[in-house]
């Protein structure tokens, strides 16, 4: 794991502990944590209590040299972006498979962001990779659009025309470190640098189909705004979606309930049931009730409730939920190298 | 000031004080409150300091009994809607003028929903009261409302076609006592009872034209979506407006930035000078910030803060402020009086 | 379970799944919930997700004839104070035994407040009850009361002539609906209802000594100063002993490491291994990250964490952690049930 | 005034608009600051507006060679304590007269910590710099301690014996950006980096006396202990004094309501008419009601309001409430340059 320090690195560690395909053997961070033992360095800010198994792991420096050649199949990626560059395209072409959440390489046409549930077939723009050299990277999305694109894929079957989504972004999105108390306490701030192109570009080439081991991508409108809220975790987002032609409510309703994906079909360890969960009370989703919606155990928090349905002609609009550093992040790496492992896309030749 | 203990009332008398045209005279609340000097009833919310004015007057029942024909010429009614109701039938028919907040009566055909800037003309509805009676009932519209309909008056001249509106809104909307803290601290709650269809219906009416006394209402699909955030005043709303045709976004911006109406030009005393305020940084407006945006002193919270504005194809998105206690409520509903006063419907004959 | 909804309510049904010893077969709320399945009228708050088991039970209504002689065992109270008072007397007159978190009857010289790791001896005052009926009530302390008298017990042994407490309350110690978010967002109110007389006389009576079943009370000087402070779960407790004497700095660390008590010999369900944590880092206990400390599972929220000790002289100050409804409410209920149990006290005749 | 764009800063600029004595001719900040005008660099956190006649105010390097020999009399400044240290000592060496509100000089013996209501015989301590050179330093206290000493100052009378202070410190009190939202939102954290050595050291010797240009501290035991709450403004603090002896209570009040200073006594402009104001309610003082206590409108926020005062045998107990950047900062630094003006010590020889 790189980046084990922040809060998606510590989802990482928390959601692999006990993982029936993966094993964790390394940790990186930050040049002042070289050499010292992961307990020691961390504020540990995820659920439950900090692993036994990577208690007294002792942390590397986020180095190519100190991680290249390890004798490591896999990486999943928690670094921020300009940092993550650089060492993945090193890391893919030494031969490993990285699997990460920054945003550096994700529209990059031969660098899939997937979403198991959603696009399981850009599973396949790894071959472009696969034939330069013996690695890949592998991307998930941004915390947003995991959320949104799992709302949208059930309503992709009648034809979506365009979708405006306002965020309510919770503090933990921009890490341990990022906004300052004196900024979100009893206020709002309108405004995520880079979060709007990111969810309408991302959006778009998600839900694109692949053609030759190529994205055409989406052709939908996407009107983003993107605001933080103080809320520690957990994404609401508010979607209105203006459809093709007009749909019976109910049709929209059974869509969102029986929507199912691949995860769920391979039973993949850090899969949900029910990836989208409809929910009964009408005011809800809510961050401090339902983060960490899913079950198993394991998948607490991959589930994406959604809720006040509400259909006006052409237009539905709705509330979703998504636990921003786990469907958001490390959660989705995870299941995403689930899928590659099931898939055989992990064996070294 | 029918209801003068809640945050609304306090409002009112806040504004109030010093008034050039209006002075206080009677101070109406629950029962319990009966007889008391107000500032031994007051659990006093809003800024500054208990006017001293008002500070010993005794308190009276809001009951019809204790208030009408007491030689009043006005009332402020902070009531809310169930007890509002009858109340203000009953003063209106006795010939005084109400200018009420409450939403009892505002969507009534022959009562107009006023916000000066936007829709003066909708004065004229009255008569249709003053053909039956001596009195008359005013309102002025919700607290989201009041914010949006006074951001999409300036782009009604390029047609609006739809408007998808998320909100934000502040805990002070529910009064002083109506949000638990259990329910919205470290959290945000996507449901507000009644509030999205008010925003339709009443934006609606506002924007819509009066012919003959009676108002065609505007049409343009609204699609609302309305959120509790732990932010203590000033709803912020995502607004996203699709219009008619391409216009260009200096058009746009010229128009936010050069609206002016009725209260600028009669310089009513608590009309801001710049109803619209262009935020020149890039995350702004931000309710710790901008609540209290307005010129001069007794405009502040008048204004209406607006920014991150965007433009793309015939879709327009922004965000604005609205301080949901002042321009939201008690400030339209003096602002609205002020109008009448000038304009001399405030005559008894 | 006497008043189900509440927080307590709900902390007992999480803490009493697949309990070991005890079986819930009665759920009681208020009139508007009587007939409905539990599931239908909860407003989940606390930890996790409602146990299957209760799901559907039935709930009745919290009225005497509902309630009693139905050949349930042992009863525990969530109810606040004013309704608990005669139900519980009732029932403890018809034979059954009552673990109540309620204030009613924790002074009642035969009624002991338990908390079995600091008073277990005072168990022996249900004798008086029991010589004049086959049932009996016993007490746990208020909230902050717990986690105080578990602080001082170690200390003890040196003697203490004062105590000054300074709490910061989190907002779940009022219940659900109990403080306004308008009182408290962004906010601190230096007042709690009753709440420093409690922690006074409670701690006198939980410190003193039995003698023929009756308790001389501890001879300390307490100095409480009660706060609420805008946090959900967790009260924070800046404490300043002083002592008799001059005690060396390593032994009352030592003292607060080394204490253990009946429930840790007696291995009950709910005891946590280590029921005072010293905290290793600087600026801990923190109420997000050491509400839930104590192992194993079942005890989360049973230890209390203890950080910043400081001596300066005879004076010892430190900051503890106690999870309000857990350890300072149903969790210390079940253990002190736990505990009869296991003792034998809850035998029928 | 020196560090002019944090939140101390900031308020120096507010509270120095239209001042009768004093004109600000000079604003240093970082850098990257350098060469811009106030307005374009400020992100404005503090009440009202940013004073026109400061807005286009070009700012300087906080550098000695960019603020030394400019025909400035007096330095206000509000740099961080390590950056203060050299610069405060050069200038005051090059003749002017620095009021500084960095901590770094304040345990100095020949530098005053004043508080003109508390100890403005202390001044004379800066006859020892005059001896040396033509300027001086003169420091305000840390934000904590400037409300307790005001708390204390009457009760010295009685004779204390010991002072035991549990805080509740809002945010602003470390920065704009210097506590992390994830660190404190929904959370309390017990822990101020050096604070509790400043308010026993600084105590000592504000409430010492001066003999001979020397301070003989005051010896009065302090414990105190701090605690950061998710607050944006205003220190409450939970106060226990032990008096030498056992006084009656209505002396204690009376002591706490007439108190008065030299401050009062010259009028000097940003004197607070009543310093310490004792709330009539019984959950006051509250950071969000009672933080601008203080009349006249200059001196809002200069007033310490103090509740819930309780006595016990010799113990006195009570919360007060100061605003942490103006009483505990810039306003007391203020207030000390008025009173070293209106004493003849700011004439140039």
């Amino acid at each position: 794991i790189l980046g084990c320090t922040g809060i998606v690195g510590q989802q990482f560690i928390r959601m692999l502990e006990n993982h029936p395909y993966f094993e964790i053997s390394l940790l990186t961070a930050s040049k002042n944590s070289k050499g010292k033992a992961f307990k020691d360095i961390v504020n540990w800010y995820v659920k439950g209590k900090i692993p036994e198994s990577v208690k007294n792991i002792i942390v590397m420096d986020t180095h190519l040299e100190s991680i290249i050649n390890k004798n490591i199949d896999i990486f999943f990626c928690a670094l921020p972006s300009q940092i993550a560059k650089d060492i993945e395209l090193s890391l893919a072409n030494s031969g490993v498979f990285v699997f990460s959440n920054a945003s550096s390489h994700r529209m990059n046409p031969e660098i899939p962001i997937l979403i198991p549930e959603v696009n399981p077939e850009h599973i396949n723009l790894i071959q472009y990779q696969l034939q330069k050299q013996k690695g890949f990277i592998m991307t998930n999305p941004n915390c947003s659009t995991a959320g949104l694109v799992m709302s949208l894929k059930p309503l992709l079957q009648f034809g979506i025309k365009s979708v405006t989504v306002t965020t309510y972004q919770a503090i933990s999105g921009a890490g341990r470190l990022g906004i300052p108390s004196m900024d979100i306490l009893n206020n709002v701030i309108p405004y995520i640098h880079g979060e709007e192109i990111k969810i309408e570009k991302e959006t778009q080439k998600i839900l694109g189909s692949v053609h030759n081991f190529s994205i055409n991508k989406q052709d939908i409108d996407i009107f983003p705004s993107c605001c933080r809220v103080p809320v520690r975790d957990g994404h609401l987002e508010s979607v209105s979606v203006e459809l093709a032609k007009d749909v019976d409510e109910e049709r929209i309703f059974d869509s969102f309930r029986s929507f199912k994906g691949t995860p769920q079909e391979l039973k993949l360890p850090t899969a949900p049931e029910t990836p989208l969960i409809v929910c009964s009370k009408s005011d809800r989703p809510q961050p401090i009730h339902d983060s960490y919606a899913g079950t198993p155990k394991r998948a607490e928090g991959m589930a994406v409730p959604i809720g006040r349905i509400k259909k006006k002609g052409k237009r539905i609009s709705f509330f979703l939920l998504v636990h921003n550093t786990i469907r958001g992040a490390a959660g989705t790496s995870i299941l995403n190298a689930e899928m590659a492992f099931i898939k055989n896309y992990l064996k070294k030749s």
